[in-house]
């Protein structure tokens, strides 16, 4: 018997999830749940596209809901509705609104009597767990987050609303020097500008002012102004040819001591590399829906996060096969 | 109210073990417990020293006992005998007998109604976790382990077994060139003369033959055979000097493709720069009897390895906390 999976919303990270499930033999995509025209919706498996309001229909013939929407808007509202009739994980990734979303979700899952998985993907997600590991086992230490290389949407996004842009790619760069800083052990203090650059592939409107549009993104509050920023004009043949890719990734370290006089230094490093950010974290949302899927097959309701999953949920092989090849 | 720990066994994971204990406030060293004459043995804490023929009068003073024998003849019988009194934590890393351990470990463990959490440390331990993780992310992958740059303790060992020398370190070195290969998403085949050198330092009796011992050494099979081995001669006082550090480290990698296509290459990697092996090894052995504490105290009898062991349970903070500041 298979895990019939559920995606709603087929954008970047549903397409994601949709080839995942296709690499993990005890799973199957049993449907595509979205608000559009579902006739206008091609996915490449050969499965319904369901409108969302139709979605009640589907509470017996899905047994994980993988929801697959933004985290300003969607994911607030539709992580406790869903959840109502649904096991369901999200990748809500608005970090200061976790608590408050947590909450939602857990009150509405253990009145419906299911489980809900939240804040899942690489970070929140995989970082996530290798903070938490870290700072247990080296309680007296420092721990560091880097991003990168990749895109951030949300920077591209905010040169794209500049008067004069036509597109935009944001590509976050930690800085090696600040990397290696920390890889020493020495464990320096760094700024924002010490951690990361941020540079940026611009294409422009006809007519539009370059100097200008390049002094607006590095003066932008929040976004740039804090940050060593490089601006790149660029055609739209170029733009299309080398941006269209979706790569990132990033580093967790943590330097730690041990010894009765904190005489011994540790490095723990984590880094990811990746092609396609959208798949790699569709990827690790399925291996948490089949945590999901068992969790809540014992009687598990309320909500979690990848914190509260023993890691043995989430492979498919058995705890036998697990102690045998990879302890 | 804090954890109760005993340490069974005063060796350098014994000693790791009681430095980490300071380190964490919700945790107390009981006692020491010790095959040798108590009076013998002199801790760095204020703790009684108990023989362990006395063991069973603490069955109601310690809430876990980690257990840091070796894995050849000590945990195979101490772990399954003390599971019967305690809740155990033991570091267990013959890989190959791990499921006969795990075995005998559960059924004394279910019997008592205690829980023991064997094969614990880095690896076996958190080079497991990650070995599990990135197999359950992408499972269209391959994995690989490398070692060190660290002592090899087993090794060192089989070279003072040579007649003549008098003293012996060896260094296993992971090779850099593979750890590239790797890392660029190649999946290569590597052997293992291709991934790791071994380097040895070896003090010589008066008299001994330098050119016949280095020749023993490098011809050792499954020991130094299918390595390039480096052999350095060195007296006595530079080998003090130099060579009674005990650090240790290494690399988990996993390299794998996501798309419907498997289009996109993404490489994980996990290191560790240690540079005390046992410290960092004890260092993981109290989080995991946190967890083992907490998860004894829910009701939870049996054999369970670092996979069963949801990460909530390790770190001393709160649920609220853990989602607020590190997810």
């Amino acid at each position: 018997m298979t895990i019939k999976v559920g995606i709603l919303g087929y954008g970047n990270i549903g397409r994601g999830i949709e080839s995942a499930i296709k690499q993990n033999a005890d799973m199957e995509l049993a449907a595509v749940f979205t608000r559009r025209d579902p006739a206008s919706v091609v996915t490449k498996t050969d499965v319904p596209v369901v409108h969302v309001d139709d979605i009640a229909d589907w509470k017996d013939k899905v047994d994980v809901m993988i929801l697959c929407g933004g985290s300003a808007t969607d994911l607030p509202v539709q992580t406790p509705e869903y959840v109502k009739m649904f096991n369901v994980i999200d990748s809500f990734d608005t970090h200061a609104r976790i608590p408050e979303h947590f909450a939602n979700v857990d009150k509405a899952a253990k009145e419906s009597g299911k489980l809900g998985i939240i804040s899942l993907g690489w970070d929140p997600g995989m970082f996530s767990l290798l903070r938490l590991y870290s700072d247990a086992i080296l309680p007296n230490g420092k721990d560091y987050t880097f991003w990168g290389k990749g895109i951030s949407q949300g920077h591209s996004d905010a040169i794209r609303r500049v008067k004069g842009v036509k597109d935009a790619k944001q590509y976050t760069i930690p800085i090696e020097a600040a990397l290696d800083a920390v890889r020493s052990g020495s464990n320096p203090e760094l700024s924002t500008r010490e951690k990361h650059i941020r540079e940026c592939f611009v294409v422009l409107e006809e007519g539009a002012d370059a100097a200008a549009i390049e002094n607006e993104i590095k003066t932008m509050p929040n976004y740039f102004a804090d940050y060593d920023t490089i601006v790149n004009f660029i055609d739209e043949e170029e733009f299309k040819a080398n941006h269209s890719a979706m790569p990132h990734g990033g580093f967790v370290l943590r330097s730690g001591k041990t010894g009765f006089d904190n005489e011994h230094d540790h490095i723990i490093e984590y880094s990811l590399k990746l092609d396609s950010n959208p798949e790699f974290t569709g990827s690790a949302m399925v291996a948490f829906a089949r945590a999901c899927y068992r969790m809540a097959a014992e009687g598990q309701t309320g909500c979690r996060t990848a914190f509260d999953v023993a890691p043995a949920y989430l492979s498919a092989k058995l705890p036998e096969e697990l102690r045998e090849h990879m302890l």
